[in-house]
């Protein structure tokens, strides 16, 4: 496949000279097309090896387009103690742009495999795995409608050897050559055919790579160039993402039976006052031991909480942070995402959440919210919600492979204990703020939910990250069974 | 996952057998609608561990159907001959389904990778690699209109436990129980671990796995006829797959300076009439003695064959065939796909010409269609062409892993070369029937071709299936290049 891209390909002055001024004014005229419309994000990867020019064509695609709507990032492995202390791959999700603007990375998701591969610390077959789950992340954002354009610049062994010495020679760029440079020359074949398998598998139609030949500067420049407004055009004037989408294939049925999950719930759990108070203080008091734990500085713990409305997540969260000193956990309410977290793919919202080491992050209702009301009420594309179940495993099983400990918990009470603690609601003044229509409309679709609710669980409870059901119509057991899944969690995992 | 398909389901005699008559005529109905129209061919996957009752279902299914458009197959580990001594896939691709027809799977590619991993014969990265293969195969089948249902059957290990002592201690249905189901009990446990592991990554919107609670027989065969009911009503009352495909991003570009592959060839390469014919003999025999060597008994040669109209393949093909012993090669030209081969995924066409171990297949022209004439004639859509650059490297990637040993040959003449070739066709009477007014209009898109071949090879040449271009201005000359590529590569594979 590099062969393709070592036939000499060169442009002389003159006609560089002749096109670059069309270019830059239709590259202009499409990024601010983009950043009025605000239809998609655009992220641009530029890989290649060492001394192929990189930073020199990023900084000439910038230097040619309006500052304000485009910002480059190298995130290599080279990354801040912020970056360290999350899992691996919340330092891209930090700089996902939103839509309407542009991104270029040049170190991006691809760099930790390859370099792992090339320098054999991983297998074949390990190398493989990391380029599909790259696909997964890949297939994810372009689903969620970012423009995801991927080049890789190449230049053969002896131009690579050329350009290096010429750099080292010449004393004010000598710095710029580092011992990671000179290895490239040793490494030059093996990471060649490290990168055909990563053009192989992880080249599709909607994130396709582009191998350019960059012993030519004016060419590598112009090619980048033309084939960024290429695409920016196509996308600007094709359409919108959801009419492209591809009809899945509805395979589930309402189960002759009508049972579910919850129907296999026991309601009558329920735990003596006497006891209560007694069996809660020690559950607090290890969740709070575990929490301090030397052991946990160096895992961090995401919980999150569903449930019906009126299931008690409130008071159950309350019980929980009591037990964690304020200094180490934070909860996050979800609601309607934010003007700034519509414009990016799903997930980010939740991404940023993501605690460092040594942290809790507590979630009042979260990334389920796709399959459970998006779903119910309509709010998405049954594609939409359909592709989720898998997007939040991968996200969960990224998590988790990366020391975060989670929890998740479905609260559920029955439909009668529903009506009476609505109809408590509305009596006292003090929590009459708690009942909306809303809440009543949400009751009507009950056997909706229900559905959706085994489904999610069906789908997504996996042994990285199990979903616990908890039979809610008795508050304090709730709140006991919740604190002791917790503590038996962490201490699995310490 | 698998906890949520143990919840009781069941189905009382009633329920059931006031559900199945209506069922049974709305499944005939849809097969007849389907064979009628052809829209799609269906394939429907049936996994489960030992004793759930996988056959039981099959058998119900293909009783509640038209038996003429419907077909069950078990492909496990126990194949003939034939089977073994073709590529793994080979055998899946056999019973592949044409339009109009259901074919039901009840084992599956997803039989080797589990057994393997669970009986730790592969690693964790290894299972990982190969369920991501499995999700591109499935990916290109639904990409071409398969319809693909998968269900898994799930018991309790309690359960599991029960049935086979049952069955065992029965005479009638002893014989049923082999070593296997004895073994399945002991790996229980790592069995449902690991398909929790391949629920996860291979459910997706185009090819969803549904889990079926298989405790109840009639809940189990509802479950499964109704679920198969919807996804075909879905499917024969939805949009045909074209409009729902994806626009796929367009980024390639008209190089700036014109050069491609092709315009980097010497065209001037030849060679003396005195040396040719001697050694084309010494080829010749080289070529003859690789092919009959003890050695060879355990591979297989496919080569294709691709060139501009008039380059010379047919003589081409005609010195390497003359070496080979006729009982072992088998040519194989390709033009417009028959009535069958239309009625089924793209690449079918060649996966049944794909040789046994020992044997050599010669295409005159290949799988390339799709990607050179296909694409510039637009007999497909863009999707279609761009994506068949990643099935066509995993197609090879297969039968390289698999044994085969793979030359792709591309003849390059010039434009005027070409012109000279036609107007001497003309001319010789028994050349006439060789030149159409059909390669005259290829003939005018040269550029467009051009361009198709230069990024073929960009994206199609890796180091298991590399192109070979050759210069074929002088026929002498490219019959010895392909000859001698022939022989290095047989010789770099023994």
């Amino acid at each position: 496949m590099l062969d393709a891209a070592e036939i000499g390909h060169k442009l002389c002055k003159d006609a560089y000279d002749a096109t670059i001024p069309e270019l830059r004014e239709a590259l202009i005229d499409a990024q601010y097309q983009l950043s009025q419309s605000r239809r998609f994000a655009t992220l641009l990867l530029l890989s290649g090896v060492n001394a192929a020019g990189k930073s020199e064509t990023v900084n000439r695609i910038l230097s040619w387009m309006d500052p304000r709507f485009i910002e480059s990032h190298a995130i290599g492995r080279d990354v801040g103690e912020e970056q360290r202390l999350h899992p691996f791959m919340w330092r891209y999700w930090q700089v996902l742009p939103p839509k309407g603007r542009i991104t270029i990375l040049f170190e991006s998701w691809y760099n930790a495999p390859t370099a792992e591969h090339t320098l054999c610390q991983i297998t074949d077959a390990e190398f493989d795995q990391r380029l599909a789950e790259i696909n997964r992340f890949e297939r994810m954002l372009t689903d969620e409608g970012v423009l995801l354009l991927k080049y890789h610049l190449h230049i053969s062994k002896k131009q690579q050897r050329q350009r290096l010495k010429r750099l080292a020679n010449d004393p004010t760029t000598s710095w710029r050559i580092s011992d990671e440079d000179k290895l490239s020359i040793t490494y030059y074949r093996p990471l060649c055919r490290d990168t055909e398998e990563l053009l192989r598998l992880t080249s599709h139609g909607y994130a396709p790579w582009l191998v350019v030949e960059a012993g030519d500067r004016r060419y590598r420049e112009l090619v980048v160039g033309q084939s960024l407004l290429r695409a920016l055009r196509g996308r600007l004037n094709g359409a919108d993402k959801p009419a492209a989408r591809r009809t899945p294939t509805e395979i589930e049925i309402e189960p002759p039976d009508r049972r579910s999950v919850l129907t296999a719930l026991d309601f009558a759990s329920c735990v003596a006052p006497t006891n209560y108070a007694d069996q809660l203080a020690k559950l607090q008091a290890r969740l709070a031991r575990l929490t301090r734990d030397k052991r946990f500085a160096k895992r961090s713990l995401v919980i999150a909480f569903e449930g019906a409305d009126a299931a008690g997540k409130g008071g159950t969260i309350r019980r929980v942070a009591q037990a964690i000193d304020p200094r180490r956990y934070h909860i996050v309410p979800i609601a309607k995402p934010t003007e700034e977290e519509s414009a990016r793919p799903y997930l980010w919202r939740f991404w940023r959440q993501i605690p460092r080491q040594g942290r809790v992050t507590i979630f009042d209702r979260s990334w389920y919210g796709r399959v459970l009301v998006e779903r119910v009420e309509g709010f998405c594309s049954s594609s939409d919600w359909r592709r989720a179940y898998g997007e939040i495993n991968d996200f969960e099983t990224d998590l988790a492979r990366n020391g975060v400990i989670l929890a998740k918990f479905w609260l559920a009470i029955s439909k009668k204990e529903q009506l009476q603690r609505f109809k408590m609601r509305e009596r006292l003044p003090f929590k009459q703020f708690k009942i909306t229509k809303e809440d009543w409309r949400n009751r009507e679709r009950w056997e909706d939910y229900e559905r959706a609710v085994h489904e999610m669980v069906a789908r997504t409870s996996t042994d990285l990250a199990p979903w616990t059901l908890v039979e809610a119509e008795d508050k304090s057991f709730a709140h006991l069974k919740v604190l002791r899944t917790l503590c038996e969690r962490i201490e699995a995992h310490l």
